[in-house]
């Protein structure tokens, strides 16, 4: 099924503590789009570079599937761009740097064959774009799938609610989660994220897994103990390129598969962080994917 | 099987989020041998307390089966008394007062009915104390389970890793496996860990659930979400009463039993966190129990 995938293709400035990574290529949509082209074709992405954002990573992407007719090349203008760095614990880290260059003003503009993609992924911007994305399409697609963050939360908290109201699954981390609902308890939070209208709800904890809630359900799912983690950036998006990417490739929008969908999210972001920027996700291959989502099921399996 | 359990029982004023609690019955061996009781018998008990601890409570453990032969009662003296307010992510607490008390010069002596105890679980405590437990024992128990704390790690290193290189299973959470084996990834923290003597580890970590590193094999016990935690105290420690209780129960250390076991442990601790001290603890069913671990089983199944 058609995918179309909206969100920064930016270059990044990584500090972890395992090194450094500079003018590396980064962006919610380079990260969805590359983890859901192992699943699905075509793959189409709505974002925006410079004139300096290399050919070779356009190639790359072309050849992995990606369509990028929506992609805006602005002659003249630099590519959006973004430098921090993470602590000893890689669970937070710190923005040294944001640089909107040609995203200060981005205008999402779809192409007319992308006016019918069946799914839809709304990477992490600014609420009111990904509002202008629904718009644009023809009809409404069979899935669409949210991701924000709490910035979004803090200064534009009416227009995310207004885009919320329109998505059928939204993907936050557990103190987003917290945040959004005003809730400690996540049982709690996703009864009150529910109302605001995704009737599905995944909650990202890192390296603590993930929890589904879907229609009264809760499925929860780990993530895989490694031997070293190098660069979490974009674990998050690659996540939920691995899930629509899943979704819809198999077009089954039932709980088994969407849980199915959260374990190869799952394994696409265990990939993603064993390396710096994209760098691991371009050697992947369907066998390699398949032994990794074997590992998710060994790892949770027993009987009572 | 018969199981030896050893740590404090101790008074608690506790403040959580949720409320307070003053006064109330607490301590590591309070906890284990409570959610044990559930699972098997004899559950015996070395600990000591002063003349102020009241005698209801030690009849409610005597009437969960729980034999107090091993129960030093200091006459004149006070019990062991901790104070302590949990943060609004209940993740984090502090510690607002200690009175060691009775505890100061604790000396724990084996009656000669506990010499031939099968199973043994060596609760939080000095770790030269636990040492003294474990001589005292006619023979090697089946299996030896031991839970510390990073204070052991910060004052008495050398002699926590003497008990170290003598118990099958340490129960530690996530910070303190880091601390110990000096290495970020959980994974290699498990390998430091086993050379140091423990051939199985569990590592908790609340709200995240628990891992399990067992000769090369891994598992990953969710917690489940709950629609309201009021108090974390314990929690650790009936897992621990409830991951060894159901081992001396079915008596088989198998990989698989040994998973089960730590959804066992884990299913109590979620019944823990749902009342003050150990309110909740008192009135389980074993139906009830049941009910739980097959939630467990069901937040974690999906089919690939």
């Amino acid at each position: 099924m058609s995918l179309l995938a909206v969100g920064t293709v930016a270059f990044d400035d990584i500090e972890t503590p395992k090194g450094r990574a500079e003018g590396v290529v980064g962006g919610a949509c380079t990260y969805i789009s590359l983890a859901a082209s192992y699943f699905t074709a075509p793959v189409r992405i709505v974002s925006v570079v410079g004139d300096d954002f290399p050919e070779d990573a356009l190639e790359h992407l072309r050849g992995r599937g990606v369509d990028l007719e929506g992609l805006q090349i602005k002659q003249g203008e630099k590519s959006f761009f973004w430098a921090g760095r993470y602590h000893s614990n890689f669970n937070s880290r710190d923005t040294l740097d944001t640089q909107l260059n040609v995203l200060a003003d981005f205008n999402p503009i779809l192409p007319e064959s992308y006016r019918h993609s069946e799914y839809l992924m709304l990477g992490n911007l600014v609420p009111a774009l990904q509002m202008r994305v629904l718009d644009q399409l023809a009809h409404r697609p069979k899935l669409v799938v949210l991701d924000t963050m709490n910035f979004w939360m803090d200064i534009a908290m009416d227009d995310l609610k207004a885009v919320l109201g329109k998505v059928d699954v939204l993907t936050i981390n557990d103190e987003e989660a917290r945040q959004l609902s005003e809730e400690h308890s996540l049982l709690k939070a996703a009864q009150v994220i529910h109302e605001m209208g995704p009737k599905t709800l995944i909650i990202k904890k890192g390296e603590h897994g993930a929890l589904l809630f879907h229609q009264g359900e809760i499925f929860f799912a780990p993530a895989l103990p490694l031997a070293e983690v190098i660069d979490p950036t974009g674990a998050g998006d690659t996540f939920a390129g691995g899930f629509i990417g899943w979704l819809a490739k198999t077009d089954d929008l039932s709980f088994a598969n969407i849980k199915r969908a959260v374990i190869y999210g799952s394994a696409m972001a265990s990939f993603c962080v064993e390396a710096f920027s994209i760098e691991r996700l371009k050697t992947l291959t369907p066998a390699m994917i398949q032994t990794r989502v074997r590992q998710f099921a060994d790892l949770v399996h027993f009987q009572l």
